[in-house]
């Protein structure tokens, strides 16, 4: 009998080549699917709520997959633990109904961007953060955080090489929309750091990362916070991002 | 005219071969010896006040180094900090005295080591910590932890390779002393994490990692806890262990 297996995975990116399987590049799907095809004893597909670029982390990243074996929950996830790199745990393995998919059901996620302000960045955080110890405004950065909440069609944010799978995948070959609603868009101060935390129904390829690197135009001076969120700017370092969670209704 | 430089040095251990230089392998101090080298113009050699094994982290080594280059303190910092990996950082550069000596003139030093305690360690945290999720009389350790303090021999604590530089660079020949004063050895759950942090006069190769391994002992009934401080168990893993601060009179 088939079971269909949600999972629940956290990662440190900085050592992989992204989500995305690439023939013969580490990526974090290639080696969830690789290690459960050892559990499984067939090829499996593993499944993302969304691609994260080369160099992203993840706290909740979540996945499903569909195997055969009887496998106890709790063993599969020690199984899968002791077989994969440190870098990447499985923290929670969940059935989950046939029809499940990751990526079409999520009804939000949560991606973190850390910006390090102060001259020396830590050694030991260098891999999670940006390090941008030049002078922002950072008031007018706080405020213009704001600006993203709502509906917007964020065409202008999207990678040049974005498709819109979600879309083009469920209905064919009718052009995408980039229209998505951010629910929360909040850049704080705290301590050495910027924190950006963004919630919202969907995003596009890179779009965290250009939001963020709009908000640091914007504190440069460069962008004119009444443009956005129109307006988009640079693409910020992949290595701030962190996805935090994916939100599904049941 | 030469002048003494004393510099504070963090770094992270993991993708180092400790701090001693090796000819052909990564270490901190022939990453810094190689920096300074080129800013002087000629060798330099760089003396830490203690070496820390492959794996072992930083959050304040201090070294010192003598140039003739008249380079502003700011400057160097900041030179230093531009050529070096992200994973070292020099966070302050100081003028010390002709005679400074890293090593002969620290008083104390504090070292940090952490043990993870829960089923799944986080991917961003590995690097730092001793997974250790399997069944522990915490308790016990905690109250053994405070055994090291005062003045014991600690023979059975060095590394088998283990030579008393301290003493015998000073001193000559004669056998050095394995006895050193420990200030506090204090064992505390934190949250997901059992932390030990000792500070003495001094510590012998692996002897920190050797208090900890000889805890975990304790903690799994393997060693009773009236035979400490004298009995040694085994060392704990490197890259639990952090140096966190040393201390001079001046």
């Amino acid at each position: 009998m088939s079971r269909r297996i949600r999972i629940t995975v956290a990662y440190d990116g900085t050592d992989f080549h992204g989500w995305q399987l690439q023939p013969g590049l580490p990526t974090i799907q290639g080696v969830l699917e690789e290690i459960v095809a050892g559990i499984e004893g067939s090829a499996v597909r593993v499944e993302g709520s969304g691609r994260t670029d080369a160099g992203v982390h993840a706290l909740a990243q979540v996945a499903a997959f569909t195997i055969e074996n009887p496998i106890p929950l709790d063993n599969l996830r020690r199984a899968m633990n002791r077989l994969l790199p440190a870098s990447v745990r499985v923290l929670r393995v969940e059935e989950a109904p046939d029809a499940f998919h990751p990526r079409f059901d999520a009804v939000a996620k949560t991606y973190r961007y850390t910006i390090f302000r102060e001259e020396i960045c830590p050694p030991l955080e260098w891999r999670y953060v940006y390090h941008h110890p030049y002078p922002l405004d950072e008031s007018s950065m706080i405020a213009a955080a704001r600006l993203y909440e709502g509906e917007h069609d964020f065409a202008g944010f999207a990678a040049a090489d974005h498709t819109d799978r979600k879309a083009s995948e469920k209905t064919g070959d009718e052009p995408a929309s980039k229209v998505r609603t951010i629910f929360s868009s909040v850049l704080e101060r705290t301590g050495d750091k910027l924190i950006y935390t963004v919630r919202g129904n969907g995003f596009l390829k890179h779009m965290v990362r250009n939001i963020v690197g709009t908000l640091l135009e914007t504190g440069r001076g460069n962008i004119d916070a009444r443009r956005l969120p129109e307006k988009c700017g640079r693409t910020a370092p992949a290595k701030g991002l962190t996805m935090v969670s994916v939100e599904y209704e049941w």
